[in-house]
């Protein structure tokens, strides 16, 4: 099995200098086109813009009255008021219209009579010259630079480009930016057939679309090509094709890495220069950086690693900078906020790392919280709310030690999310989905840690409520005792969320034939369990001990996951034969589910956010008849107690 | 002349809550639509997106090597290193490749030994269940919620919808927003003529273009409709027409204020309900908001100002926000950074106010210059780097004293500016663009107080350069007696950027016959002045005084412009028959130009700034040979010493 080998790894900033050096030497520059006003919207000013015609084009008034000559009016006074004749000394006016010649200044008709049938206009006051009047020039002169090259064009400059008589603005072209995506398992979106994707024979093709959105918004017109599969001569060729069509850039996804069928470094070597391959950074490090020669013109290339986060960050790192300098402008960084990360997050020493994280702003502390790491994890691309970048020379960051996040997105739909951290519930999405329409501007956030990484989260401080189903295994009530044990001096709500049914999850048809949980001890039964803390196992230990059963007979005991979903998603894909999970995840997947009980699943809301806004908005949402409706339709729920505050804990 | 009256005045918070309230008893809702993912960037999403399908769809390999059983090979160590059958018990595998049926974990590449030509691989440690795979659902199970509804779809959502398998996902009806434009002398733009502009005959429409950019922008359609005259009935049709035509929201442009001729209130009452007219916000206070009938239909109505500045403040105060209600997504509100007013900044109380400014960063402190406040200055919009909100209890903001700001631009564009406070000259203009282009992230923001204003911003640290050109009226040598004077305690360096040629602008052909200073004095001319603190002003004054003529002579002496180029447009409108100041500024407008002398205009540059990186790009700019091209084809500049350093003040 042969593999490639990186070049020596730069760090991101250091592979950028090295590329751009080259690209620059390469002395393109993007020629300039003209577009009408009506097409200008965020394209992107190529040189200085001159006013073509002064605004306002004359002396106009800038109030409703009379036009008058200030000199004629230098003697009127309260004891000694001026009586004007209309039409020859003075002239109604309405605001906008040019003054008649002579005239220098505006009288307001609020400060006019009108005697003898309109014929005269009497004033008590001077005017001054100028007054109210809109002078020629005074917004812009003709000829002076009223936009600069490298500004975008947004409403208020179109605005501007208008008022000067600039109709067709002179912008960059766009850059032409070739998307070649590879891999010979591969398909196209609309033709990625279900079984084929089950049993990995195929792999939907997205990547894409990603790159193509993220190149337009930054100004770029994306061009994708034909699939192509591992092949050196076909990527070759694609290439080729790619340059000979006009492209400015060349992004080829998939086999930037150093493995047996990663072909894009050698390409580029074999077509020109690589300049890097291997980036110090996580993700995104198999990214291939180069110039290739074709059709006789030199363009730049760059190889980007498969997984979708690993491309993205090859495409912010890399393509979005190259699209800004072409275009003369700089590249828009971030909003960035200092926030407490929850958890202490591993990094890699000489590696960047960039972490994804979700936010909640808890009494003026913003609290992260991380996403699953995995470079294949679109998720955490869609549900990340902040990037957290980590320096090379560290080895990781501390929980509680505030750190400089990235915002993706704007900081008040941060500042409107209600922080939920602890026992996940389907139920929880529901709230969220229902919150934003029924109140734009709030949210819940949810981070699944388990009932009592939640509890413990409040107790910090961390959160603003928390979803636990912790089982009292002496009185048989839910998450009291938990609550006084690890919440005290904290006074709380509990509210009844909703009663759900708990069971055993199998496959259809139910073929290990499991009906209880001494089957989970048998030697042919593979079991998925639920991490420690969280209520599914704190019932499970619970069940088993009332049983007299011991864990150490259960295979698989010790294999975890974090939600019902994936644990149902383990049963499914046969990696286990059985997990204990509620009716709602077996439903939604397919699989049987023998059930072993209901629970209560409660939110727990600190006394002191009983008021908060959103929390009160949560209430309606929860006591609300559609949401009932919803979640009955789910299955598996019981909404008799549904947003009743079921118990007052007073932090005793 | 008739008048219409204001309806009490509302704040804009209530009047907007009036008309949403009115608008929501509508009980419309907008509808949702499918749009395929190629076209679904920055749409929103209408309902909760469940995952079609898991991702990934199958346990796969995450990194390349072998596929085993992990049980298989818990026994391996080093010393006692493992031996396994290719093809039997180890199965090569490549990152992302389905697990073979049975195998749970994947051995690397790098902890291998291969034997026997291939047949068997060695390992010396165990693998764990599960290790180096990606499991089943690991990123999404199937029917878990992804995404909430009023979500707008970026790049990142487009791969969570993809990975989900929803191709076509489900999105908000675009809001359909009928623009009016209206007014007897509004023609499009077009249609505009230079001398009918000029003669004040015709007005070019253009606020209907801003409007549809702000509307694109927020998720909506913008139709804009044929411009109609003042004419009730006309008016009153194109509302109907609108409405018919399908309209969710009209938007009447010009017309709103209590004008003879404003006729939209009217128009609002008489087709419907008139909610509002009149709100206290400036500019922006001539706005009205109500419902219309028409067609067997009820639509929300705005009638916005026609002066520019004005009726961007009404859609953004109501427009906008409506469509983000509709949308179910909150107003994305501007990030908001502590500012420090130069100058004061006078309000009228009772009225909310909204300021433009101009920002610079100077050590940390991030200083707001005022721009021209008139409600017609579109450059304010398109110049502006932030708004000052003042409340409505306050009469002014005091200068030095901190308030909020709203950013227009991303904050490391402002992080980038050099502010430059002082004399204003085209060649500033001209640097900014050459520094945008060649130092993207730099800019150059200039704001125009005068040379004397400009060493005072200085002195108090509010500015990072200024260009100066005070003659010392003894020695004939420019700005050091001033730096000395004005200065003391900074070290500054006095770098030469132009001489340029002043002199006093007349109109083409000099028909007044205007040859010299003594001319100025004559009964039969009219002046422009410089503003007190300016060089030019000094110029005049000095070059008077060298004369001993009086300014108590010359007519005009007390007008005032702040600009060269502002003096140069008052003696083409015929405001004034001569004005003082420099060559370019003549050539622009094609004024004949009478020669008094040729000074020097200089920037001043604390020594404490010299080594910043802006600074020195902007040293690297004025050096270029293409400045000095550039400066020199503007006519009456002298470039010989231009970016050199004359002089180093030491502060004493």
């Amino acid at each position: 099995m042969s593999r490639h080998t990186y070049l020596t790894m730069k760090t991101p900033e250091e592979a950028r200098a090295l590329w751009f050096d080259r690209i620059d030497a390469l002395g393109k520059e993007l020629s300039d086109e003209k577009v009408p006003l009506s097409k200008a919207l965020h394209r992107v000013l190529s040189r200085p813009v001159e006013a073509l015609r002064s605004s306002p084009a004359f002396h106009g008034a800038a109030m409703d009255g009379v036009a008058v000559k200030a000199e004629d009016t230098f003697t009127a006074s309260v004891r000694k008021p001026l009586r004007l004749e209309i039409g020859r000394k003075a002239f109604w006016i309405n605001t906008g219209h040019p003054l008649p010649v002579g005239c220098n200044a505006v009288v307001m008709v609020e400060y006019l009579n009108v005697e003898e049938n309109g014929k005269y206009v009497v004033m008590e006051k001077a005017a001054f010259p100028w007054q109210h009047v809109r002078k020629l020039g005074e917004d812009m002169v003709a000829t002076e630079i009223i936009l600069s090259p490298g500004v975008e064009i947004g409403p208020y400059e179109l605005g501007a480009l208008a008022a000067a008589g600039v109709t067709s603005p002179e912008v960059f072209r766009r850059p032409e930016v070739a998307v070649i995506p590879s891999g010979s398992e591969i398909v196209g979106l609309d033709e990625a057939r279900e079984e084929d994707l089950r049993a990995g024979r195929v792999l939907p093709e997205f990547n894409s679309l990603i790159f193509s959105a993220m190149i337009e918004k930054a100004g770029g017109h994306a061009h994708v090509c034909p699939i192509v599969p591992d092949d050196v001569e076909r990527i070759r060729a694609a290439v080729v094709a790619a340059v000979e069509s006009g492209a400015d850039l060349v992004v080829m996804n998939a086999g930037s890495s150093a493995g047996s069928h990663d072909y894009t470094a050698d390409v580029i070597a074999g077509m020109g220069e690589l300049l890097v391959h291997g980036v110090a950074v996580m993700p995104g490090k198999p990214t291939a950086l180069g110039i290739v020669e074709a059709a006789g013109r030199r363009v730049p290339v760059i190889g980007t690693p498969g997984y979708p986060v690993s491309a993205i960050v090859a495409v912010e790192e890399f393509v979005l900078p190259l699209l800004a300098r072409w275009q003369k402008r700089g590249v828009v960084r971030r909003e960035s906020v200092d926030v407490v990360p929850c958890n202490p997050i591993p990094s890699r020493p000489g590696m960047e790392e960039r972490v994804r994280v979700k936010l909640g702003v808890v009494e003026g502390t913003c609290y992260a919280v991380t996403l699953p790491r995995g470079a294949g994890t679109v998720t955490s691309l869609s549900r990340a709310d902040a990037v957290i970048p980590i320096e090379r020379d560290r080895e990781g960051l501390d929980a509680g030690q505030p750190v400089r996040a990235e915002l993706l997105r704007p900081w008040d739909q941060i500042e409107g999310a209600l922080l939920a951290t602890g026992s996940h519930d389907n139920t929880l999405d529901l709230i969220d989905s229902m919150l934003r329409r029924t109140h734009p501007g709030f949210r819940l956030t949810s981070a699944h840690v388990g009932s009592l990484g939640g509890l413990l989260a409040l107790r910090r401080g961390q959160c603003h409520l928390a979803g636990s189903h912790l089982l009292d295994e002496e009185s048989g009530i839910y998450n009291r005792r938990a609550i006084r044990e690890h919440m005290k001096g904290m006074p709380a709500l509990l509210v009844q969320l909703v009663d759900r049914e708990q069971g055993i999850m199998v496959l259809p048809g139910n073929p290990k034939h499991i009906v209880s949980f001494d089957d989970l001890c048998r030697e042919d039964v593979q079991f998925i369990n639920r991490q420690r803390g969280s209520g599914t196992r704190v019932l499970l230990d619970y069940e088993l001990k009332k049983r007299g059963l011991s864990h150490a007979r259960i295979r698989g005991y010790r294999d975890e996951e974090y939600t019902h979903m994936n644990v149902a998603a383990a049963v499914l894909s046969g990696r286990a034969d059985a997990g204990l999970g509620v009716r709602s995840a077996a439903a939604a997947l397919g699989l049987d589910f023998i059930s072993v009980g209901v629970e209560e699943y409660d939110l727990v809301i600190p006394l002191r956010y009983a008021q908060d806004a959103r929390i009160l908005a949560l209430f309606d949402v929860v006591r609300s008849e559609e949401f009932r409706r919803h979640v009955q339709s789910m299955g598996g729920y019981g909404t008799d107690r549904t947003g009743e505050i079921i118990w007052e804990y007073d932090g005793k």
